[in-house]
Protein backbone atom coordinates (compact mmCIF):
# COMPACT_ATOMS: atom_id res chain seq x y z
CA UNK A 1 0.00 0.00 0.00
CA UNK A 2 1.48 3.64 -0.89
CA UNK A 3 1.63 6.43 1.91
CA UNK A 4 -1.12 8.76 2.35
CA UNK A 5 -3.34 7.15 0.21
CA UNK A 6 -7.03 7.98 -0.10
CA UNK A 7 -9.52 7.59 -2.84
CA UNK A 8 -9.79 11.02 -4.17
CA UNK A 9 -6.51 12.76 -2.62
CA UNK A 10 -8.62 14.51 -0.02
CA UNK A 11 -8.85 13.31 3.42
CA UNK A 12 -11.77 10.81 4.02
CA UNK A 13 -15.02 12.00 5.82
CA UNK A 14 -16.99 11.23 8.65
CA UNK A 15 -19.15 9.17 6.10
CA UNK A 16 -16.91 7.45 4.32
CA UNK A 17 -17.84 3.62 4.43
CA UNK A 18 -13.73 2.65 5.25
CA UNK A 19 -14.03 5.34 8.40
CA UNK A 20 -17.58 4.00 9.34
CA UNK A 21 -16.32 -0.13 9.20
CA UNK A 22 -13.06 1.39 11.48
CA UNK A 23 -15.43 3.59 13.74
CA UNK A 24 -17.58 -0.09 14.77
CA UNK A 25 -14.20 -1.32 16.19
CA UNK A 26 -15.26 0.47 19.11
CA UNK A 27 -17.17 -2.74 20.48
CA UNK A 28 -15.84 -5.49 21.56
CA UNK A 29 -18.02 -8.18 19.86
CA UNK A 30 -17.04 -6.29 16.52
CA UNK A 31 -13.39 -5.95 17.57
CA UNK A 32 -13.45 -9.81 18.00
CA UNK A 33 -15.33 -10.91 14.84
CA UNK A 34 -12.97 -8.48 13.05
CA UNK A 35 -10.01 -9.45 15.11
CA UNK A 36 -9.12 -5.64 14.99
CA UNK A 37 -9.06 -3.02 17.10
CA UNK A 38 -7.16 0.76 17.40
CA UNK A 39 -4.67 2.19 18.93
CA UNK A 40 -5.31 5.45 19.58
CA UNK A 41 -2.47 8.05 19.43
CA UNK A 42 1.35 8.79 18.52
CA UNK A 43 2.46 6.18 21.18
CA UNK A 44 0.70 3.57 20.46
CA UNK A 45 0.75 3.23 17.15
CA UNK A 46 4.41 3.67 17.76
CA UNK A 47 4.42 0.60 19.92
CA UNK A 48 1.72 -1.32 17.18
CA UNK A 49 4.25 -0.21 14.79
CA UNK A 50 7.49 -2.08 15.68
CA UNK A 51 5.36 -5.55 16.50
CA UNK A 52 5.64 -6.96 12.91
CA UNK A 53 2.28 -7.54 11.23
CA UNK A 54 0.20 -5.62 13.68
CA UNK A 55 -0.83 -2.37 11.74
CA UNK A 56 -3.37 -2.51 8.89
CA UNK A 57 -3.75 0.74 8.54
CA UNK A 58 -3.59 4.18 9.94
CA UNK A 59 -5.95 6.96 9.98
CA UNK A 60 -4.21 10.08 10.33
CA UNK A 61 -5.59 13.96 10.05
CA UNK A 62 -2.94 16.02 7.36
CA UNK A 63 -1.61 18.05 10.10
CA UNK A 64 -0.86 14.91 12.44
CA UNK A 65 0.86 12.66 9.26
CA UNK A 66 2.72 15.70 9.14
CA UNK A 67 4.10 16.29 12.59
CA UNK A 68 4.44 12.54 13.01
CA UNK A 69 6.11 12.08 9.62
CA UNK A 70 9.17 10.23 11.07
CA UNK A 71 7.09 7.85 13.76
CA UNK A 72 5.16 6.58 10.26
CA UNK A 73 7.91 6.18 8.33
CA UNK A 74 6.58 4.24 4.93
CA UNK A 75 3.43 2.75 6.89
CA UNK A 76 0.41 2.89 5.05
CA UNK A 77 -1.52 6.13 5.79
CA UNK A 78 -5.20 7.14 5.18
CA UNK A 79 -5.78 11.02 5.60
CA UNK A 80 -9.06 11.60 7.05
CA UNK A 81 -10.57 14.74 8.28
CA UNK A 82 -10.24 16.20 11.85
CA UNK A 83 -14.43 14.59 12.62
CA UNK A 84 -13.88 11.47 11.14
CA UNK A 85 -10.76 10.69 13.44
CA UNK A 86 -12.30 12.12 16.21
CA UNK A 87 -15.07 9.55 15.72
CA UNK A 88 -12.22 6.97 15.79
CA UNK A 89 -10.51 8.06 18.51
CA UNK A 90 -12.15 7.62 22.58
CA UNK A 91 -9.57 10.30 23.63
CA UNK A 92 -11.12 13.45 24.66
CA UNK A 93 -8.41 15.35 22.63
CA UNK A 94 -7.29 13.29 20.21
CA UNK A 95 -3.96 13.32 18.71
CA UNK A 96 -4.65 12.63 15.11
CA UNK A 97 -3.12 9.23 14.28
CA UNK A 98 -5.18 6.02 14.93
CA UNK A 99 -4.13 2.72 13.67
CA UNK A 100 -6.17 -0.48 12.79
CA UNK A 101 -4.53 -3.35 14.07
CA UNK A 102 -4.40 -7.09 14.48
CA UNK A 103 -5.69 -8.31 17.59
CA UNK A 104 -2.53 -9.32 20.28
CA UNK A 105 -3.64 -12.06 22.44
CA UNK A 106 -1.47 -14.93 21.68
CA UNK A 107 -2.04 -18.57 22.97
CA UNK A 108 -1.14 -19.54 26.36
CA UNK A 109 1.00 -22.01 25.61
CA UNK A 110 2.97 -19.70 23.61
CA UNK A 111 3.07 -17.10 25.90
CA UNK A 112 4.66 -19.95 28.46
CA UNK A 113 7.19 -21.12 26.16
CA UNK A 114 10.73 -20.17 26.23
CA UNK A 115 11.52 -20.66 29.99
CA UNK A 116 9.63 -17.82 31.64
CA UNK A 117 11.11 -16.47 35.37
CA UNK A 118 8.27 -13.52 35.86
CA UNK A 119 4.58 -13.59 34.72
CA UNK A 120 1.66 -12.00 35.90
CA UNK A 121 -1.93 -13.89 36.26
CA UNK A 122 -5.05 -11.54 36.32
CA UNK A 123 -8.06 -13.08 38.01
CA UNK A 124 -11.19 -11.24 36.62
CA UNK A 125 -9.59 -8.23 36.27
CA UNK A 126 -12.22 -5.65 35.55
CA UNK A 127 -11.44 -2.13 35.14
CA UNK A 128 -9.77 -1.31 32.10
CA UNK A 129 -7.29 1.11 33.64
CA UNK A 130 -6.11 -1.42 36.35
CA UNK A 131 -5.79 -4.13 33.55
CA UNK A 132 -3.53 -1.61 31.66
CA UNK A 133 -1.38 -0.37 34.38
CA UNK A 134 -1.08 -4.17 35.32
CA UNK A 135 0.48 -4.68 32.31
CA UNK A 136 2.21 -1.80 32.03
CA UNK A 137 4.01 -2.20 35.34
CA UNK A 138 4.92 -6.24 34.21
CA UNK A 139 6.64 -4.37 31.38
CA UNK A 140 8.47 -2.07 33.63
CA UNK A 141 9.78 -4.72 36.20
CA UNK A 142 11.06 -7.37 33.33
CA UNK A 143 8.40 -9.28 33.34
CA UNK A 144 8.19 -12.11 30.44
CA UNK A 145 3.98 -12.63 30.06
CA UNK A 146 0.49 -11.51 30.98
CA UNK A 147 -2.05 -13.81 31.28
CA UNK A 148 -5.48 -11.86 31.23
CA UNK A 149 -7.65 -15.21 33.13
CA UNK A 150 -11.25 -15.54 34.08
CA UNK A 151 -14.35 -13.20 33.21
CA UNK A 152 -11.86 -10.71 32.24
CA UNK A 153 -12.35 -6.86 30.73
CA UNK A 154 -11.18 -6.64 27.17
CA UNK A 155 -7.52 -6.25 26.37
CA UNK A 156 -8.12 -4.39 23.27
CA UNK A 157 -10.77 -1.84 25.53
CA UNK A 158 -8.96 1.76 24.18
CA UNK A 159 -8.87 2.63 28.34
CA UNK A 160 -6.65 -1.02 28.45
CA UNK A 161 -4.41 -0.20 25.41
CA UNK A 162 -3.99 3.73 26.97
CA UNK A 163 -3.31 2.78 30.42
CA UNK A 164 -0.73 0.52 29.12
CA UNK A 165 1.00 3.34 27.85
CA UNK A 166 2.55 1.07 24.69
CA UNK A 167 3.25 -2.25 27.06
CA UNK A 168 0.71 -4.31 24.92
CA UNK A 169 2.92 -4.08 22.30
CA UNK A 170 6.41 -5.14 24.43
CA UNK A 171 5.25 -7.69 26.19
CA UNK A 172 2.83 -11.06 24.95
CA UNK A 173 -0.58 -11.11 26.71
CA UNK A 174 -2.90 -14.38 26.85
CA UNK A 175 -6.62 -15.06 27.50
CA UNK A 176 -7.66 -17.55 29.55
CA UNK A 177 -11.47 -18.04 30.52
CA UNK A 178 -10.77 -20.99 33.42
CA UNK A 179 -8.15 -19.06 35.94
CA UNK A 180 -7.73 -22.48 37.79
CA UNK A 181 -6.42 -23.36 34.26
CA UNK A 182 -4.05 -20.56 34.04
CA UNK A 183 -2.47 -21.57 37.32
CA UNK A 184 -1.97 -25.13 36.02
CA UNK A 185 -0.43 -23.95 32.60
CA UNK A 186 2.29 -22.06 34.48
CA UNK A 187 3.32 -24.60 37.18
CA UNK A 188 3.61 -26.93 34.08
CA UNK A 189 5.91 -24.36 32.43
CA UNK A 190 8.07 -24.01 36.04
CA UNK A 191 6.62 -21.37 37.21
CA UNK A 192 5.66 -21.20 41.07
CA UNK A 193 2.23 -19.34 41.53
CA UNK A 194 2.10 -17.11 44.42
CA UNK A 195 -1.10 -15.51 45.09
CA UNK A 196 -0.92 -12.32 46.51
CA UNK A 197 -3.67 -12.55 49.22
CA UNK A 198 -4.29 -11.84 52.86
CA UNK A 199 -2.60 -14.11 55.57
CA UNK A 200 0.49 -15.24 53.49
CA UNK A 201 3.57 -14.98 54.14
CA UNK A 202 5.50 -11.19 54.23
CA UNK A 203 6.32 -10.29 51.16
CA UNK A 204 10.05 -9.25 52.55
CA UNK A 205 10.89 -12.28 53.78
CA UNK A 206 9.97 -14.63 50.97
CA UNK A 207 13.27 -13.78 49.10
CA UNK A 208 13.86 -17.58 48.54
CA UNK A 209 10.43 -18.09 47.17
CA UNK A 210 10.49 -15.08 44.64
CA UNK A 211 14.41 -15.83 43.49
CA UNK A 212 12.85 -18.60 41.78
CA UNK A 213 10.64 -18.53 38.37
CA UNK A 214 7.80 -16.79 39.69
CA UNK A 215 4.00 -16.43 38.34
CA UNK A 216 2.22 -14.01 40.41
CA UNK A 217 -1.75 -14.35 40.44
CA UNK A 218 -3.78 -11.31 41.60
CA UNK A 219 -7.73 -11.31 42.14
CA UNK A 220 -10.45 -8.85 41.37
CA UNK A 221 -10.70 -5.63 42.13
CA UNK A 222 -13.32 -6.13 45.19
CA UNK A 223 -13.62 -9.12 45.62
CA UNK A 224 -9.44 -10.81 45.86
CA UNK A 225 -9.18 -14.34 44.94
CA UNK A 226 -11.87 -17.16 45.24
CA UNK A 227 -10.80 -20.08 47.33
CA UNK A 228 -10.29 -22.55 44.95
CA UNK A 229 -8.07 -20.47 42.74
CA UNK A 230 -6.17 -19.32 46.46
CA UNK A 231 -5.79 -22.96 46.89
CA UNK A 232 -4.34 -23.77 43.47
CA UNK A 233 -1.77 -21.42 44.04
CA UNK A 234 2.27 -22.96 45.29
CA UNK A 235 2.08 -20.46 48.08
CA UNK A 236 0.07 -17.10 49.35
CA UNK A 237 2.12 -13.74 49.75
CA UNK A 238 1.04 -10.93 51.24
CA UNK A 239 2.39 -7.04 51.13
CA UNK A 240 3.02 -6.23 54.56
CA UNK A 241 0.08 -3.24 55.72
CA UNK A 242 1.84 -0.96 58.08
CA UNK A 243 -0.54 1.71 58.64
CA UNK A 244 -4.41 1.87 58.88
CA UNK A 245 -5.42 0.58 55.31
CA UNK A 246 -6.62 -2.71 55.00
CA UNK A 247 -5.37 -3.23 51.35
CA UNK A 248 -3.64 -1.82 48.39
CA UNK A 249 -5.37 -1.95 44.93
CA UNK A 250 -5.07 -3.90 42.30
CA UNK A 251 -2.12 -2.04 40.33
CA UNK A 252 -0.17 -0.60 43.37
CA UNK A 253 -0.02 -4.38 44.93
CA UNK A 254 1.04 -5.65 41.39
CA UNK A 255 3.65 -2.99 40.95
CA UNK A 256 4.79 -3.89 44.65
CA UNK A 257 4.88 -7.66 44.41
CA UNK A 258 6.39 -7.40 40.79
CA UNK A 259 9.34 -5.04 41.45
CA UNK A 260 9.97 -7.29 44.64
CA UNK A 261 10.52 -9.99 42.47
CA UNK A 262 12.80 -8.41 39.88
CA UNK A 263 14.92 -7.42 43.33
CA UNK A 264 15.41 -10.88 43.93
CA UNK A 265 16.15 -12.11 40.67
CA UNK A 266 18.41 -10.36 40.15
CA UNK B 1 -27.77 16.60 68.99
CA UNK B 2 -30.09 13.30 69.08
CA UNK B 3 -29.66 10.71 66.33
CA UNK B 4 -32.25 10.51 63.56
CA UNK B 5 -33.71 14.00 63.90
CA UNK B 6 -35.65 15.25 60.99
CA UNK B 7 -37.94 18.68 61.42
CA UNK B 8 -40.89 16.71 61.17
CA UNK B 9 -39.95 13.22 61.47
CA UNK B 10 -40.02 12.18 57.78
CA UNK B 11 -36.80 11.77 55.70
CA UNK B 12 -35.94 15.14 54.35
CA UNK B 13 -36.39 15.77 50.58
CA UNK B 14 -34.14 16.81 47.44
CA UNK B 15 -35.49 20.07 47.91
CA UNK B 16 -35.18 20.78 51.86
CA UNK B 17 -32.60 23.79 52.59
CA UNK B 18 -30.26 21.45 54.83
CA UNK B 19 -30.11 18.92 52.08
CA UNK B 20 -29.24 21.68 49.70
CA UNK B 21 -26.83 23.66 51.47
CA UNK B 22 -24.54 20.12 51.92
CA UNK B 23 -25.20 19.61 48.00
CA UNK B 24 -23.29 22.85 48.07
CA UNK B 25 -19.96 20.84 48.94
CA UNK B 26 -19.46 19.49 45.38
CA UNK B 27 -17.96 22.51 44.71
CA UNK B 28 -14.34 22.81 45.26
CA UNK B 29 -14.74 26.94 46.48
CA UNK B 30 -18.02 26.15 48.59
CA UNK B 31 -16.14 23.58 50.30
CA UNK B 32 -12.99 26.29 51.01
CA UNK B 33 -15.52 28.90 52.12
CA UNK B 34 -17.70 26.26 54.31
CA UNK B 35 -14.81 24.30 55.96
CA UNK B 36 -16.52 21.28 55.09
CA UNK B 37 -16.59 18.62 52.74
CA UNK B 38 -19.02 15.10 51.91
CA UNK B 39 -17.73 11.96 53.03
CA UNK B 40 -19.59 9.31 50.56
CA UNK B 41 -20.35 5.55 51.79
CA UNK B 42 -20.10 3.50 54.84
CA UNK B 43 -16.01 3.30 54.51
CA UNK B 44 -15.35 6.87 54.82
CA UNK B 45 -18.32 7.47 57.09
CA UNK B 46 -16.75 5.00 59.41
CA UNK B 47 -13.05 6.46 58.82
CA UNK B 48 -14.89 10.00 59.36
CA UNK B 49 -16.38 9.27 62.53
CA UNK B 50 -12.74 7.53 63.93
CA UNK B 51 -11.57 11.03 63.94
CA UNK B 52 -12.81 13.42 66.84
CA UNK B 53 -14.60 16.06 65.72
CA UNK B 54 -14.65 15.35 62.19
CA UNK B 55 -18.00 14.57 61.37
CA UNK B 56 -20.89 17.72 61.43
CA UNK B 57 -23.89 15.39 60.49
CA UNK B 58 -24.80 12.43 58.20
CA UNK B 59 -27.32 11.98 56.11
CA UNK B 60 -29.01 8.91 55.79
CA UNK B 61 -31.70 7.04 53.92
CA UNK B 62 -33.78 4.97 56.81
CA UNK B 63 -33.02 1.66 54.89
CA UNK B 64 -29.09 3.02 55.50
CA UNK B 65 -29.73 3.60 58.78
CA UNK B 66 -31.15 0.86 60.15
CA UNK B 67 -28.12 -1.37 58.12
CA UNK B 68 -25.16 0.56 59.51
CA UNK B 69 -26.93 1.40 63.34
CA UNK B 70 -23.87 -0.61 64.33
CA UNK B 71 -20.96 1.45 62.65
CA UNK B 72 -23.22 4.86 63.11
CA UNK B 73 -23.72 4.21 66.72
CA UNK B 74 -24.77 7.46 68.32
CA UNK B 75 -23.94 10.12 65.56
CA UNK B 76 -25.97 12.66 64.31
CA UNK B 77 -27.92 11.28 61.62
CA UNK B 78 -30.51 13.19 59.95
CA UNK B 79 -33.20 10.64 57.76
CA UNK B 80 -33.28 11.92 54.04
CA UNK B 81 -35.18 10.05 51.11
CA UNK B 82 -33.67 7.85 48.52
CA UNK B 83 -33.51 10.79 45.85
CA UNK B 84 -31.88 13.36 48.53
CA UNK B 85 -29.34 10.99 49.36
CA UNK B 86 -28.31 10.23 45.68
CA UNK B 87 -28.05 14.12 45.22
CA UNK B 88 -25.42 14.17 47.99
CA UNK B 89 -23.54 11.07 46.34
CA UNK B 90 -21.15 11.40 43.48
CA UNK B 91 -21.49 7.37 43.06
CA UNK B 92 -23.14 5.48 40.19
CA UNK B 93 -25.09 3.38 43.40
CA UNK B 94 -24.85 5.46 46.32
CA UNK B 95 -24.55 3.29 49.81
CA UNK B 96 -27.09 5.33 51.19
CA UNK B 97 -24.71 7.49 53.60
CA UNK B 98 -23.21 10.88 53.37
CA UNK B 99 -20.88 12.73 56.10
CA UNK B 100 -20.71 16.44 56.48
CA UNK B 101 -16.86 16.64 57.66
CA UNK B 102 -14.88 19.30 58.65
CA UNK B 103 -11.73 19.66 56.26
CA UNK B 104 -8.86 17.57 57.23
CA UNK B 105 -6.04 19.15 56.03
CA UNK B 106 -3.00 20.35 58.99
CA UNK B 107 -0.60 22.76 58.86
CA UNK B 108 2.46 21.49 57.33
CA UNK B 109 4.45 22.08 60.28
CA UNK B 110 1.88 20.21 62.57
CA UNK B 111 2.44 17.14 59.84
CA UNK B 112 6.13 17.43 60.66
CA UNK B 113 6.55 17.77 63.85
CA UNK B 114 7.04 14.67 66.08
CA UNK B 115 10.25 13.08 63.84
CA UNK B 116 8.17 11.70 61.03
CA UNK B 117 10.38 8.84 59.45
CA UNK B 118 8.37 8.22 55.95
CA UNK B 119 6.46 10.88 54.17
CA UNK B 120 5.33 11.41 50.51
CA UNK B 121 5.30 14.84 48.86
CA UNK B 122 3.32 14.81 45.72
CA UNK B 123 4.32 17.98 42.89
CA UNK B 124 1.33 19.54 41.56
CA UNK B 125 -0.54 15.90 41.18
CA UNK B 126 -3.71 16.68 39.05
CA UNK B 127 -5.87 13.43 38.99
CA UNK B 128 -8.21 12.71 42.54
CA UNK B 129 -7.93 8.79 42.10
CA UNK B 130 -4.15 9.23 41.61
CA UNK B 131 -4.38 11.54 44.99
CA UNK B 132 -6.27 9.06 46.40
CA UNK B 133 -4.25 5.84 45.78
CA UNK B 134 -0.80 7.94 46.91
CA UNK B 135 -2.71 8.34 50.44
CA UNK B 136 -4.16 4.81 50.34
CA UNK B 137 -0.27 3.08 49.65
CA UNK B 138 1.03 5.81 51.92
CA UNK B 139 -1.14 4.76 54.74
CA UNK B 140 -0.29 0.74 54.00
CA UNK B 141 3.58 1.63 53.55
CA UNK B 142 3.14 3.02 57.62
CA UNK B 143 4.04 6.49 56.48
CA UNK B 144 3.39 9.48 58.98
CA UNK B 145 1.98 11.94 56.06
CA UNK B 146 1.40 12.99 52.81
CA UNK B 147 1.89 16.94 52.15
CA UNK B 148 -0.17 17.74 48.47
CA UNK B 149 2.11 20.72 47.21
CA UNK B 150 1.81 23.05 44.27
CA UNK B 151 -1.18 22.99 42.07
CA UNK B 152 -2.78 19.91 43.42
CA UNK B 153 -5.80 18.64 43.40
CA UNK B 154 -8.25 19.13 45.94
CA UNK B 155 -7.92 16.84 49.09
CA UNK B 156 -11.64 17.23 49.82
CA UNK B 157 -12.76 16.13 45.85
CA UNK B 158 -15.03 13.30 46.63
CA UNK B 159 -12.86 11.22 44.10
CA UNK B 160 -9.71 11.43 45.92
CA UNK B 161 -11.52 10.52 49.34
CA UNK B 162 -12.92 7.35 48.06
CA UNK B 163 -9.84 6.80 45.89
CA UNK B 164 -8.13 6.76 49.43
CA UNK B 165 -10.69 4.04 50.98
CA UNK B 166 -10.55 5.89 54.18
CA UNK B 167 -6.56 6.38 54.67
CA UNK B 168 -7.53 10.35 54.46
CA UNK B 169 -9.13 9.79 57.93
CA UNK B 170 -5.94 7.50 58.98
CA UNK B 171 -2.78 9.94 58.44
CA UNK B 172 -2.50 13.59 58.09
CA UNK B 173 -2.42 15.53 54.96
CA UNK B 174 -1.26 19.18 54.86
CA UNK B 175 -1.04 21.39 51.34
CA UNK B 176 1.36 23.64 50.51
CA UNK B 177 1.06 26.09 47.31
CA UNK B 178 4.86 26.39 47.13
CA UNK B 179 6.71 22.49 46.13
CA UNK B 180 9.85 23.93 47.00
CA UNK B 181 9.26 25.05 50.62
CA UNK B 182 7.44 22.15 50.92
CA UNK B 183 10.84 20.37 50.39
CA UNK B 184 12.83 22.87 52.94
CA UNK B 185 10.44 22.14 55.36
CA UNK B 186 10.75 18.23 55.54
CA UNK B 187 14.53 18.63 55.42
CA UNK B 188 14.28 21.08 58.60
CA UNK B 189 12.53 18.44 59.75
CA UNK B 190 15.34 16.21 59.68
CA UNK B 191 14.04 14.09 56.51
CA UNK B 192 16.26 13.31 53.13
CA UNK B 193 13.83 14.06 50.28
CA UNK B 194 14.45 11.57 47.81
CA UNK B 195 13.34 12.66 44.44
CA UNK B 196 11.52 9.92 42.34
CA UNK B 197 12.85 10.38 39.00
CA UNK B 198 15.26 9.40 36.09
CA UNK B 199 18.44 9.12 35.84
CA UNK B 200 18.81 9.10 39.11
CA UNK B 201 20.63 6.22 42.12
CA UNK B 202 18.74 2.49 41.64
CA UNK B 203 15.85 2.55 44.16
CA UNK B 204 17.41 -1.37 45.02
CA UNK B 205 20.64 -0.48 45.68
CA UNK B 206 20.01 2.66 47.61
CA UNK B 207 19.25 0.58 51.09
CA UNK B 208 21.50 2.97 53.40
CA UNK B 209 20.07 5.93 51.98
CA UNK B 210 16.39 4.20 52.27
CA UNK B 211 17.05 3.10 55.72
CA UNK B 212 16.67 7.16 57.10
CA UNK B 213 14.41 8.89 57.58
CA UNK B 214 12.85 9.83 54.07
CA UNK B 215 10.51 12.31 52.52
CA UNK B 216 9.72 11.00 48.50
CA UNK B 217 9.04 13.57 46.37
CA UNK B 218 7.36 12.53 43.56
CA UNK B 219 6.03 14.77 40.30
CA UNK B 220 3.03 15.64 38.16
CA UNK B 221 1.58 12.59 36.37
CA UNK B 222 2.60 14.55 32.86
CA UNK B 223 5.40 16.27 33.05
CA UNK B 224 7.29 14.79 35.90
CA UNK B 225 9.46 17.09 38.40
CA UNK B 226 10.55 20.64 37.15
CA UNK B 227 14.46 20.97 37.39
CA UNK B 228 14.55 23.65 40.35
CA UNK B 229 12.16 21.25 42.39
CA UNK B 230 14.80 17.87 41.63
CA UNK B 231 17.47 20.29 42.77
CA UNK B 232 15.79 20.88 45.56
CA UNK B 233 15.77 17.61 46.77
CA UNK B 234 19.15 15.20 48.85
CA UNK B 235 19.30 12.84 46.04
CA UNK B 236 17.22 11.02 42.67
CA UNK B 237 16.09 8.20 43.03
CA UNK B 238 15.40 5.73 40.48
CA UNK B 239 12.98 2.61 39.88
CA UNK B 240 14.78 0.78 37.61
CA UNK B 241 13.29 0.01 34.34
CA UNK B 242 13.73 -3.92 33.05
CA UNK B 243 11.52 -3.83 30.27
CA UNK B 244 10.03 -2.36 27.43
CA UNK B 245 8.34 0.76 29.27
CA UNK B 246 9.57 4.22 29.81
CA UNK B 247 8.22 4.67 33.13
CA UNK B 248 5.56 3.81 36.39
CA UNK B 249 2.50 5.63 36.57
CA UNK B 250 2.59 8.26 39.34
CA UNK B 251 0.64 5.93 42.21
CA UNK B 252 2.50 2.63 41.38
CA UNK B 253 5.99 4.54 41.55
CA UNK B 254 5.12 5.76 44.73
CA UNK B 255 3.79 2.32 46.05
CA UNK B 256 7.37 0.83 44.99
CA UNK B 257 9.25 3.84 46.17
CA UNK B 258 7.17 3.80 49.45
CA UNK B 259 7.42 0.20 50.48
CA UNK B 260 11.42 0.12 49.59
CA UNK B 261 11.42 2.54 52.18
CA UNK B 262 9.53 0.33 54.22
CA UNK B 263 11.21 -2.28 54.26
CA UNK B 264 14.58 -0.68 54.76
CA UNK B 265 13.73 0.98 57.62
CA UNK B 266 12.59 -1.91 59.23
Amino acid sequence: MASFRTSSGDPLTHGNSRVKEARKLARRSFRASAGLFLADGPKAVEGALAVEGCVVEIFATPTAAEQYADLLGAAPVTLVDDRALASLSDSVSPAGLVAVCRLLDRPLAEVLSGGPRLVVICADVRDPGNAGTVIRCADAAGADAVILAGDAVDLHNPKTIRASVGSVFHLPVALERDPVAAVRAAQAAGLGVLAADMDGRNLFEADDLLAKPTAWLMGNEAWGLPDDLRAAADEVVSIPIYGGAESLNLATAAAVCLYASARAQR
